[in-house]
């Protein structure tokens, strides 16, 4: 079923979660031991980096292109990060051809990853809205199926499976952590939990897209800067993000960039997890005492992916 | 119970495993995607590298000074690699002094990650030989607590409980891949089973140690050399580990050592999963058609270690 409106509901999760079963990996769950980074309360980490092309994306892709007809002319998207790459991957698992369309600033290696993937690789204009206006002209021309990194229905549903295995791998959960960009993962997963678990979005300082979005009403522009800008650097939240956020996100936490360095350091030296930046923002919100769980409270920390240059990892412990 | 006989019981692994509770991870199992790899059968991960201190050898290092009286000299050990880091690690957490022997050609790096663990660190000697003697000369010195890296009934019994787990996590799993060094993982796993699965040892074609000792029937010398002799390379197998793998080990297989760099290479690429040299040993028998499942198949392959250096993973994928 394709829906357009804006809402996502627990039941279209559910169809999501049974479509693409077979398709994406269910990613585990590691709970630390008692104390662990002197931290109160249970901290459950859900390890999503595992997931299928690095990043929970994966999860909507699949599902965008498991649940549509595609076209000959295949898929579409504007995205030289994570969704991407997601999109290029699901499309070559599943026999479909991609077009990326990126802007010229994009590097090297990130071009080469999605040429390594398979997907066609369109590299034009000086900004990503000059490579998104050409994916849709593209999209008018060949009648492309297009795929939106965070607002769009499959997108988000598909996020949102991310949260119901949370919520049947941790029985009782109290609250989860998650980092917002342009909205789609959170949006998923607090409809997923619909106030039953308090679900925390947690962004860098200089992407706070979300957090200005609550603050103001509505979505709003928030340009987007520091090292999580490449993951979470949406300047305007979705709208089936912000509606699902609006109405079920318990709050939305700010971490400085150098937390989320640290952060990413810590979880590479006591657990050998390869964490993005962005993807160690909700662990930084716990590190720095910006949610502060009760000794009783089982927390779980959504590790959503693993898109870094491990030599940024190197340590000697 | 401290036990002083060659054989180690399931019923001393249940024993391990309640004792170690809240000090180890329960580290998770991930399945991949049919067809991953183009692997035939069920496969399953069982992420045994993001145990504290980065290797299974956290369990036996927890369990020994769990279960005996550690006196106030400390405990002793001879170990540059991933034993002595356990030993340390699980030294730290409990309270209690580590003295750590290693040769000189250790390297800095270890040397270091040694000290930041806390441990005290006596450099002498040309060959781990020397170390060893030294080790023990302080033992006997001094009255401060032996530990042995793979030879010794709590390190087997807290690597069995790997095993426990993996038997807990994948019900009805088929077969076991193991790799082996001193034969105390693969001691304690196929100990666990007895049989109920086929346990199969992998070593790389320079540290055959194990298959050396089951193809003569005992123990014999093995000198290790290679990318995987620095975690697998004892130079004979241990007599608990071996006379358990004589019973229960299905066969013991080797891989080449550029299979086992190709392994470990693929776990990044496809997985994020940042296996040492020796922890990839396992993953190499299956992507070689060493180790052939069918495809109705459960197959769990035991990643136990992440000593490595990330800026060796970089790729362009």
């Amino acid at each position: 079923m394709v829906k357009t409106e804006v809402q996502v509901t627990r039941a279209d999760i559910e169809a999501a979660d049974q479509r693409i079963d077979g398709w994406i990996r269910r990613t585990p769950v590691i709970e630390l031991e008692r104390g662990a980074f002197g931290l109160p309360g249970r901290i459950i980490l859900k390890l999503e980096l595992l997931q299928r092309s690095g990043t929970f994306k994966g999860r909507g892709a699949f599902y965008l292109l498991l649940n549509r007809e595609v076209p000959k002319a295949g898929v579409v998207a504007a995205s030289g990060g994570n969704f991407g790459a997601a999109i290029a991957y699901a499309a070559r698992s599943l026999g479909h051809h991609a077009t990326i369309f990126v802007p010229r600033v994009t590097s090297a290696t990130k071009q080469a990853k999605l040429r390594a993937l398979g997907a066609e690789l369109i590299v034009t204009g000086d900004v990503y809205a000059d490579a998104l206006a050409a994916s849709k002209e593209r999209v008018a021309e060949t009648g492309a199926l297009f795929a939106h990194a965070y607002d769009q229905f499959e997108v988000v549903a598909g996020a949102g499976t991310c949260g119901r295995e949370m919520d049947e791998q941790i029985p009782g959960v109290d609250s989860v952590l998650v980092a917002t960009g342009g909205g789609g993962l959170i949006g998923g997963i607090a409809t997923w939990f619909g106030g039953k678990a308090r679900v925390i979005s947690v962004e860098s300082e200089q992407t706070a897209s979300l957090a200005s979005a609550l603050a103001a009403g509505e979505p709003v522009d928030f340009p987007p800067s520091g090292i999580a800008s490449d993951a979470l650097g949406a300047s305007r939240v979705g709208d089936i993000g912000f509606a699902a956020a609006q109405r079920w996100v318990d709050r939305a936490l700010l971490v400085p960039d150098d937390a989320i360095v640290a952060a990413q350091h810590a979880l590479w030296d006591q657990l050998r997890i390869a964490s993005e930046p962005a993807s160690a923002t909700p662990f930084a919100a716990l590190m720095t005492g910006a949610y502060l769980p009760a000794e009783d409270e089982t927390v779980c920390v959504l590790v959503c992916g693993a898109n870094v240059d491990p030599a940024l990892l190197a340590t000697t412990h």
